[in-house]
């Protein structure tokens, strides 16, 4: 036989592959978004990665579409899935007869997009989503119950004092509309969102080029700058307009609400110059922002839209949901260094190092202490004790249990903290961690 | 605008997409697996499901390579993973440097085999894997502690008794070397895994057509028919083949210490009939019967292998590991109707149902229950309670809490059992379940 060709083992640029201790601290946060959402009563589904193309794109165009991994197997126009809005728009007009509405459901999973690679840009990547969809309506207090799972989660994960920003974009579109600029209001809010960045005086001068007049502009940056007492603002500016008026009473009754679901007053507040995807959200927006790190953007984003499944039945279903970037959320947490110190960087809480040859008495501590619903490991290999002990010191396992000919004799293990190094000569029942 | 083209909302064939009451079976199941080797630990990794088709096809060949999801995206030569163990060979030939041995790991994720449509066979499925990687070398214990980690797997996963059944590719080997069969071993080994449908006779007649004398028929029907006191029978049967006798030390090493990793005597057997994969496994081998129903197959397979990643790297990694097919056994579980009928079907716990105008009050007690670690949901909709309650029963959740006027006023909540249908008014701190 010929001398095998070694290929070099590489993984595709784009994708993020972790080592087993980072993989732990990703695992941990993936299950803080999970155990959340099903607190919250959402069911799990899982939608297939590959659809059919005709299905997948029966909405899509532009950059999107550029980006999607599309070939064919056989005969059959195959994508890969790239967001799991798309998914669940045809998930639930196929289910229709079998869910019942509202439909509260998550999908965390691995999506597609071809991005140009570049460092914190991801060609595969985890969304983890929620959304309520109703059948016909959906009633507007599902919308006050979204701040308090991002709240619980990010409270949990601890990752810095953030808050939780919220618009409604009736009210945009209402308050454009009045000063006559509804055809500027992707234009003016691009600029609008510059304005930390820049400056409240530059801002005015781009609004200028772009034909705002200056009474206009005034109103304009006293809206967006207006964070305090925004309804009795709201209510302040007399503007006639059913849509602004929907708006805004929508506004009241989530804040009415936003407190009895458990929500701080300092982790949430109305921010009227956020918009997200204009063309998609038709009510509440929502974007998450690290207190400590603005420049970050949105963590956490998401709002109400009218119709979710246009492209698959004449059902109307509205919805509201959120998403999680849980890849490139990883990524920037790792960039500003914002992982806990004390997160998890072990699966075992005690690795047995048998200093014996016979190794059935370790095991059967072993095979104990997991019926006790401690997760143990074994080191079965035949090495000298440093090697051993090496071992247990890499893999950050929080104890040790050493096992030679005193403990098998005397029916008894010596447990050591690897942290303080401390260590005592105990029974197996007595064993805690 | 145009009457838009409503496309149909259809999931591929080959492709399992599940409702979300389903969903949480499956679920429930992958987190069993998922904790078990957590248990054992194992240590999470999570590979692309996009590799380079060089990397990943650096082996494959034959019917495996006619099944891969292929395709070039730009200039880029791109293939689906089509098992989770070429991967495995990538990633630890790649972090070789950053990994410590025996490398303990475990990957739960997705595959994709582009096989014929027919009814239980998937395109897109889970595997759940472990492997145990050495390097250089690897103790022959770990294979004994594998049967304990399937043990634990399919005793909390309920589907009635399973025998772990053994066996040794050595043993193999050498038997059929001393019968001067070893050109055969593929051959004579796919007619002896008839044995149970067509019987004894039909496979000696089948054996004798492959040319093997009647004298070696009759020790090799012997061979694989000794199901009780195997090590006394090999041992006997003295034969003076190095790997044979290799072979029956491994098996004696792992029974000796299966024991004491709390397997059962009745759930695990030496079956010197079973082979597994003729060209990679060269030891231990593993498969999983559900002792009602035989005709399944094996339900968790693997075995031990000489060297992991020749095609990646020139160090010598033997390992040992098993394969759950998730979504295989889903479904057959479901064909035989194995699911046990209290597993859950529900996320929430507990499912709120106001009958007030104002919610905060509601939304008040969720958030207590909550905080306390329950799963909650709230039904929001202004709908009547006729519809209320069918929400409730429709979901599956065990438990209502309903909240009107009286229980407003007395701060208490109106608990109803969902399935005795028993109720009773008590405190918020009251609740439990």
């Amino acid at each position: 036989m010929d001398k095998k060709r070694i290929v070099e083992p590489r993984t595709l640029p784009g994708f993020m592959e972790l080592l087993p201790h980072e993989q732990i601290q990703f695992n941990h946060i993936k299950d803080v978004i999970r155990h959340t959402y099903e607190q919250f009563g959402f069911l799990p589904i899982d939608t297939p990665i590959i659809e059919s193309s005709e299905v997948l794109l029966a909405k899509a165009g532009g950059e999107t579409e550029k980006q999607i991994y599309r070939f064919n197997k056989g005969e059959t126009d195959l994508s890969l899935r790239f967001d799991m809005t798309v998914p669940l728009a045809k998930y639930v007009a196929k289910n229709y007869n079998d869910i019942t509405f509202p439909f509260r459901r998550y999908q965390i999973g691995k999506v597609y997009r071809g991005e140009k690679v570049q460092r914190g840009r991801y060609r595969e990547f985890y969304q983890c989503d929620i959304d309520i969809i109703g059948d016909g309506e959906l009633g507007i207090v599902n919308d006050a119950e979204i701040p308090s799972i991002i709240y619980n989660i990010f409270s949990q994960l601890d990752f810095g004092k953030f808050t939780i920003r919220m618009n409604n974009r009736k009210i945009l579109s209402g308050f454009f509309n009045a000063l006559d600029l509804q055809d500027k209001i992707v234009d003016i809010l691009r600029i609008i969102d510059k304005i930390d960045k820049v400056g409240k005086d530059t801002i005015k001068e781009m609004l200028k080029e772009q034909g705002v007049s200056e009474d206009s502009i005034e109103r304009i940056i006293e809206f967006v700058t207006t964070k305090e007492n925004v309804i009795e603002y709201l209510k302040g500016l007399n503007i006639e307009d059913e849509t602004f008026n929907t708006g805004v009473n929508e506004l009241e009754q989530i804040l009415k609400y936003v407190k009895a679901f458990g929500v701080p007053d300092n982790y949430y507040m109305v921010d009227l110059s956020i918009a997200r995807g204009l063309d998609y959200y038709t009510g509440t927006v929502y974007e998450t922002i690290l207190d400590e790190h603005p420049e970050i953007g949105s963590v956490c984003s998401g709002g109400r839209y009218e119709n979710l499944a246009e492209y698959y039945t004449n059902k109307k279903l509205p919805g509201v949901g959120i998403s999680i970037g849980l890849t490139r959320l990883f990524y920037i947490l790792n960039e500003y260094n914002l992982m806990k110190e004390d997160t998890k960087k072990s699966i075992s809480d005690i690795v047995i190092i048998p200093m014996l040859d016979d190794l059935s008495y370790p095991i059967e501590v072993a095979t104990k202490l997991r019926n006790k619903g401690i997760n143990v490991e074994i080191y079965l290999e035949n090495k000298n004790m440093k090697k051993k002990m090496n071992y247990a010191n890499k893999q950050n396992i929080p104890y040790a249990i050493i096992i030679g000919e005193d403990e098998l004799n005397t029916n008894t293990v010596t447990l050591k903290n690897m942290i303080t190094g401390e260590q005592k000569n105990i029974t197996v029942d007595e064993v805690s961690i």
